[in-house]
């Protein structure tokens, strides 16, 4: 495995692979290496024959800079899960490399960015859209893989991958959970222990929604309510948004769910000692498995 | 020559050409192709072995509707221009091919795009470093080609493809002019003759300050009197700006100069009958070459 740090150098080292015929896939994160992000590198690796991740704790996403100076490094664990994980390439790019000198250009992905995170979170798909594009721009990839538990962020690349013509395929790879359920994220490791256990609400609340449908509740409000309630169960959980969303287009699911729908969460688990801290913001996902209703099903 | 109206057909032809070692160089255009055109296709032809010359009317680049319903189309005339010059792949995407449904995003580049055409054009750049970026997407060339005519467009692509870390040169080649003086433009073709003529007054302004500057004038406001005044001897152009700009940044030039300075014109001719209809949009432009002032010059 090489650690390498320009794209000048990666650029070299990458070209007589393609020009041998190898694909390249690309694994963005921000580091703070976790199995989630290892389940992606195995996607890649079996799609492609060079797998480069990239670590780069990216500022033009981070809305709030006090979430940005306390996002997990860990560095050297990374590089050694990286080596473990048959990775072949890690791109630690600086932010001068990522940022030149008066760049001054970004991407902007419209309808699809604004609800959800990108309602409150201001400014973080846009900053999201454009590293991953100067990403794809960098290592040039016939392939680039991305978690589900972020399923806006990956709707959002995918528009965009598509909308500006790129020629590489987008590819989403199923959220991973810890033994209760917890879905894995960077932002797991500043959790307390009591709000380690309060975290799983998220899940409880997924799961119960699921369970509701199952039952077969189609009314969106009494599933947000039941959402709700769930959360409340944690006192130290403070929802910033619960929400039924299509899970193509991300528009608002009607007051009568008929397919497939997207409940969506985001929840901060405060601090215990309370104060103006708005502590630690988790999102977790579930596309609600609805039957379509066709004509067919009616006769 | 090929005319491939699809970007899969497109790649499918590259591809093995590309395995082969060829470089691609791309000539974005959007048709009625003049001598202009042409010499960037030589600029094309001498640094790759696939030139494409891509033929798109962008329709979000154009703020005024009847403008892009007058831009002229010579798709026969382009194809045999094209064949004429040793072209070997004609891309002439749709619409539909270029923004396909629910397209979305933007490419956005910051303080370059607002002064000049950017401040008089509002979305203009927008929509060219959007369509820009998908046909860098489209066509992945390792060189793209660019008119200096276009002298803040080409600015403005240079910082897009470097801030988003593409792998291509932009290469901007000189402006190409009748003999009388006139640059070629596509919309040259939409001047009476008597517009035609009165269109001189832009490189006339340009030689009038281009020669004051010669003769030791370094005072702004003084060269901007001399150009407008050369642009009032044309009674139907109406100026739309005339500035001193830095050639690097655009940022507005000192009240005296001190370095190479790039005057700017945009200027209106306008219908012989007067009315509501704006006219035709020119524009020229020139790097006035002073001396930048070191201090050795002064021992």
């Amino acid at each position: 495995m090489e650690h390498i740090d320009t794209i000048r150098a990666l650029r070299a080292r990458l070209a007589p692979l393609r020009a041998g015929g190898a694909r390249v896939a690309l694994v963005p994160t921000m580091g703070a290496l976790h199995a989630g992000h290892l389940s992606l590198v195995k996607e890649a690796r079996q799609r492609a024959e060079a797998v480069v991740v990239s670590i780069f704790v990216n500022p033009t996403q981070f809305d709030d800079p006090s979430d940005l100076a306390k996002y997990p490094r860990t560095l050297d664990a990374d590089l050694a899960a990286c080596r473990d994980a048959g990775v072949d390439f890690v791109f630690c790019p600086t932010a001068q490399e990522m940022y030149p000198d008066g760049a001054d250009t970004s991407v902007t992905v419209g309808a699809l960015a604004e609800p959800l995170c990108g309602a409150t979170r201001p400014g973080h798909f846009r900053g999201v859209a454009t590293v991953v594009a100067k990403l794809l721009g960098a290592v040039a990839p016939q392939v680039a893989v991305f978690g589900e538990k972020d399923f806006q962020q990956l709707a959002v690349i995918r528009r965009m991958a598509r909308d500006l013509l790129l020629d590489v395929e987008i590819v989403g790879a199923p959220t991973v959970r810890e033994p209760d359920g917890l879905a894995l994220s960077s932002r797991n490791a500043r959790l307390d222990p009591e709000a380690r256990g309060q975290a799983l609400a998220l899940v409880r609340a997924l799961d119960a929604a699921e369970a509701r449908v199952a039952a077969g509740e189609r009314d969106a409000t009494a599933l947000l309510g039941e959402v709700r309630a769930e959360l409340s169960r944690a006192p130290r959980a403070v929802v910033d948004y619960a929400e039924l969303r299509d899970p193509d287009t991300l528009e608002p699911a009607p007051a009568r769910l008929e397919a497939p729908t997207l409940l969506a969460l985001a929840v901060f688990l405060r601090p215990a000692a309370g104060g103006p801290d708005p502590g630690v913001r988790l999102i977790d996902n579930r596309v609600l498995p609805l039957q379509t209703q066709t004509r067919g099903d009616e006769s």
